[in-house]
């Protein structure tokens, strides 16, 4: 990494895991800026709504990775380069290994296209992504729990969700250098302790920061 | 082309050149479905919103062919394609072509990522265009004096207008076996017929329709 350069950290996991909140700590814990996906600029939060509302059937996966994909451009042009940029840190719940892992466990065949379009039209990487590791059942119970008007990502069932978290599994081992798996079937405090004390060694790393 | 398929025909060139009118013209006379981009289906219709309103800058050229490229990909899916699976003709205002064309001349670059996106997420190619070319000093006049709500393809200016033109006269000569050039500058009437007797001779060829 350059210097004179921010550092990009990425929360990703099943729903339910607690990685949004883990997410809200860490920015807490280090006076970082906060984002999301997908949204996270005004413009991605318009094409949020397409995602995210009306009938979950009602975009295709081909048409689904495209808009998520156009989300991302907008987010990473006018939210994260301008805070990485600035020398900040900026931290998102979920980016690209969300639909890396969605795609690919709702059809594999698609990964190949996720990644053709990351290649051609985002290309940027997090410097350090926490999947935070629930059990299924457990995730789907605290998911359900919440009173969610964006509810179709967290409606798809168990099975899908065991498909998920096998793909973030499968993730750390495919990018080892940037992905740190935690457990998140502990206390938040706990887990918050585990990732604010990776963030740091990672920030205090003089290879980065 | 295989049997038992419809034929799909579209309209290209600048605004104001009267390809609108004359999509209309030949789909009345064929008794054909028009239809239209950036839209044509009610997901793409929804995209176009975002691509027509609002800050015409708001948008940059990557985020906003990945935008076109999804709103595509549902009008193909939705539309296009049942309509040729159930052997009809379908004509539309507009199509990958104009994509190619406008960020082409917007900045040249991107023709290779339209290229790109367009054989990974698109694949599909009309059977007959009609780029229906137009002087731009003319085509900015009818295309100024309408009252256009969604007007920012039409601000562009003569200089810009002119680039277009030239990119769909390349257009024509990048694909001599479906693209057929007509000149505009001709009465309403004049043109349609030219239009009918090339869409007739190439529909009664035994090799289409």
């Amino acid at each position: 990494m350059s210097t004179n350069r921010g550092v990009f950290i990425t929360f990703e996991g099943i729903d339910g895991s607690g990685k949004s909140t883990q997410a809200r700590l860490l920015a807490d814990a280090l006076g970082a800026t906060l984002t999301r996906e997908p949204g996270g600029s005004p413009g991605a939060e318009e094409i949020r709504r397409l995602l995210v509302e009306g009938d979950a059937g009602r975009w295709s996966p081909e048409s689904e990775i495209l808009l998520f994909t156009a989300a991302r451009r907008d987010h990473v042009e006018k939210t994260i380069l301008p805070a990485l940029d600035a020398g900040d840190i900026i931290i998102s719940d979920r980016f690209a290994d969300s639909t890396r892992v969605y795609q690919g466990a709702a059809r594999a065949a698609l990964r190949g296209k996720v990644d053709l379009l990351h290649a051609a039209m985002i290309g940027l990487e997090p410097d350090l992504t926490f999947v935070i590791d629930m059990e299924p059942a457990q995730a789907l119970r605290r998911g359900l729990a919440r009173d969610h008007a964006e509810d179709r990502f967290e409606s798809l069932g168990l099975g899908f969700q065991e498909a998920l978290r096998a793909g973030f599994i499968a993730l750390a081992r495919e990018f080892p250098e940037r992905v740190r798996l935690v457990n998140g079937n502990r206390p938040v405090a706990t887990v918050a302790a585990d990732v604010a004390a990776i963030a740091r060694a990672f920030l205090e790393d003089p290879r980065h920061g």
